[in-house]
């Protein structure tokens, strides 16, 4: 149970919040790589609080810079891009990918008045079909290249899901609590009539990136484990079947991105290791949007992701935990506030938080996954792929 | 005309405020029995500004619980119905009719965790094919027995409309409003073309279930009188011509349920004497919605039921009544206030308000309405049908 | 740059606020008049933050007067209209376009409680196709005559568009605002490939109805100018090429008519000459509904007028003025700014703003228009037709 006020600490994501000071010291998705195109260079984004517009230039470059023009806030999503940049539709200012002003066409030639424009921009960088953003102080840290983002042997597809209506804390609680699997999933995952009854155990272990999960789950043909992380602070990294299974494992990984403290925006990464195919890490990747409603409005409760979603949803925009009923399964989500608390206190002391790797190093980053049930007894690589 | 602190008085509905917690002495419609069944077991309601869920069991007997589990706020609507009671979807937590936490699945089966955890519920009652909650405080008080709900011999039917945008004492007042009739309806009632101006007298009688009005209308061929009663607080009960003239009178009920502050929702129950007919008061009765607007958004201004919705949103969420214009012909409504008042005053001392029986007698009470327009010039009985 | 304080100085348009009594000092069009029909008589009206209702008797007059009778607050939107007035829906209760109340029937006959009660009232005229309105202090001043609407050898027609989500100053900045021309409309107008770069001068003339603009391009062929005025306070008049090349030249009258402080009603009457065509300046004209929006619900950025809202409307509801980045070519805007100060404080003082003529003449007023680019090289005027 939380105070409003720890609730307040825990949950808000704009500029200056303790919590939103943590998120920008980490890399968050904001685009599938495939979305931006050169018909369509130009995507608004809103990430943290923050109303933003991502473009594509003719060569290739990606720039993130504030949407409103400081000029007289005419929205850039409506601009041209070239490839110095991004020209307001409105009077054509032009700004550079650092987002200094280079052109106000109408001010006189010798005034360099655009010199002292500058409008917020933000560094963008690929990484397995999606691009991401960092919106912290500089230097920015090294981009994670999580397993399911670098390796190449296989095939690698993206998904951008609805934009949830909660809070992103909601979701990452889902990720650090086991028993939900059952009771939430388990008619659609096929795990009810595999046991007698609902008996589990489950292990937190924290390490470098986050906190390991570990579950053993009493079949009737025996017990079985899985083990899969939660990495700080907004992904989820699991594996499952392919959908359809003569392939490899299905790895992914979950991105909930914080759009404000009221939204969330999922994204997902999927890799299927695969003999004989090829999938660059620094390529884009096939893309898709997952409505998480049906044609009726309600929830597609038939999709896993979907169920998480209602149970997020109906929590209340910002779940008000002054009045939750906590019980000794809930460990995991207990850990993991107390983890974020300790992360957000490190940043306020300008430390380096969890899992944030100042030093350039981008090695490809493998997560210890495994999966009896689905036949990964032990964790996959790329060299064994 | 009543100051901004009167009208807060008279309107707010909420647990703790003096009108909500008058009505919370009544017994209120809250479904049509036909709208559960074994595939769709679960309804949710927002009452009195609670938000609840319905629930019906395999064996038949109701349930109405918070729609947030106490756990973790998932929402009980999309969770699991069995005889013992409603199970939350998210981590299995199973709740009984009485509230009361039976199971909490993940917890060591020696912790008794459960037996500390309990949620809202309300006891809910089926009669003339309506589910009725009780909100208010133990023992319930006798379910009226409404001759429209409990009359057997004949046809019955009930309906639901479209929610309501205002508050319901917009509804109320206009049962006390008599002349609105000629003016609102006038056309569509087929009164207009009857008379050579208008002329009627209209008197406003108390009685043990509320206002008893009595109308008399000066038509070309001769005076006529109807008489019908407002059911206090929140009831019309009302006779006209059935829509096939061949057939009984229609006799209703026309429930104007607060949602909340700002929200109604009408349920209305109908009754028509037909010789050979039987409608059990316990039934199920066939159910409908009744759209108040049409494709183009506006109201269905051919109907009645529509024209007085038109009037009541109109008047605005909840109406400013420091600036209303009051004239004579509003006595009716004067009236109304000055019991509604009373009786809030009454229950503020721990009294019991007006109609509320405590006894266990739930005798059907046969209501003396008459329409003599329709040819009802005595009022009818079960024993005359 | 304008503090929070300015800004709200200028923006707010209610009854009371300094911006508002100054709007009412003026005309505004509420109406096309072809919308108001015998079927269809009474059109929902809001204006400068009032919620009004127009209506046109059978014989062919026009009253505007509050939505909400002062009675019990039904629309009036839904009563009945005749030669004496309109009369609410809810209990017949009547008023003349004075705003007197003519009629009460459930009242005694004897009582004259009608005498006493009173609601807003405005005086409408019908000019050049729309309905203007005048919500100010009595006497009204003289309607102008616009050269649109008041020239008869031609065709006109009006148009009403989308409502805009923002303030009106926004659309109205825009009208002294030149530059804009090229690199909002450039591509559109067929501007960017008559020219070998972007290099244009602009003056500012304040005259008697506003401020005359005039504008010098250097076109590839050589330099062309063109000046038409903003008619203060909401008004742009200007001129373009006929649809129709053939035809003669298209002069228009934008009306930005504010709603409220975040939406505007914008009104367009369109006037080509042409030889053998008669427009009564007192007749109807041909109207339209023109939507900013297609079918996807993004703005129809082909389209020049919709390119503006785009740009007004990204601005936000109220742009937040105390952090714009004005230069030297917003020259127009600050002298905009400071007429609209001045004009306030005029009428805050008593005093007659700018462009309100007291007395009763209401003679055609020419506007010296000219458009180089488009052959107009001398103003067009009546005689000259």
């Amino acid at each position: 149970m939380l105070s409003r006020e720890e609730n307040e600490f825990f949950t808000q994501v704009g500029p200056g919040t303790p919590g939103g000071e943590l998120l920008r010291r980490y890399w968050h998705p904001v685009a599938c790589a495939g979305e931006l195109t050169e018909e369509k260079p130009i995507l608004r984004v809103r990430l943290l609080a923050e109303d933003l517009v991502l473009y594509r230039t003719p060569k290739g470059q990606y720039g993130l810079v504030a949407e409103q023009c400081p000029h007289r806030f005419a929205s850039l999503a409506y601009g041209r891009v070239d490839d110095e940049g991004i020209r307001c539709p409105y009077h054509g200012w032009k700004f550079d990918a650092s987002g200094q002003c280079i052109e106000t066409p109408a001010e006189p030639e010798e005034s360099h008045f655009c010199d002292s424009v500058q409008t917020a921009a933000y560094t963008v960088r690929k990484l397995g079909g999606l691009l991401f953003a960092y919106l912290g102080p500089a230097p920015a840290p090294a981009l994670p290249h999580w397993d399911v983002l670098a390796w190449e042997r296989g095939v690698r597809s993206v998904e951008r899901h609805s934009v949830i209506d909660c809070n992103w804390l909601q979701c990452m609680e889902n990720s650090v609590d086991p028993s939900h699997l059952y009771w939430l999933h388990g008619v659609t995952a096929h795990l009810a009539n595999l046991m007698d009854g609902y008996d589990e155990t489950h292990d937190f272990i924290p390490f470098d990136h986050g906190i390991m999960k570990r579950r053993t789950t009493p079949f009737k043909e025996g017990p079985k484990s899985d083990q899969h992380p939660l990495l700080f602070p907004n992904v989820l990294r699991h594996v499952a079947h392919s959908r359809d299974k003569t392939q490899g494992h299905r790895h992914n990984l979950q991105y909930r991105v914080p759009v404000d403290d009221t939204h969330t925006q999922v994204f997902m990464a999927i890799f299927v290791p695969t003999p004989g195919e090829h999938s660059p890490a620094d390529g884009d990747a096939p893309h898709s949007f997952v409505p998480m409603r049906g044609d009726d409005g309600d929830y597609r409760m038939e999709m896993v992701l979907a169920q998480d979603v209602m149970a997020w949803e109906t929590q209340g925009k910002v779940m008000d935990r002054s009045r939750e009923r906590l019980g000794s399964a809930d460990k995991g989500l207990v850990l993991f506030r107390r983890l974020l608390k300790d992360q957000i206190d490190k940043v306020a002391k300008g430390e380096t938080p969890l899992g944030v790797a100042t030093g350039g190093n981008e090695g490809i980053i493998e997560l210890e996954v495994i999966n009896e049930r689905i036949g990964l007894d032990v964790p996959e690589t790329e060299g064994a792929a």
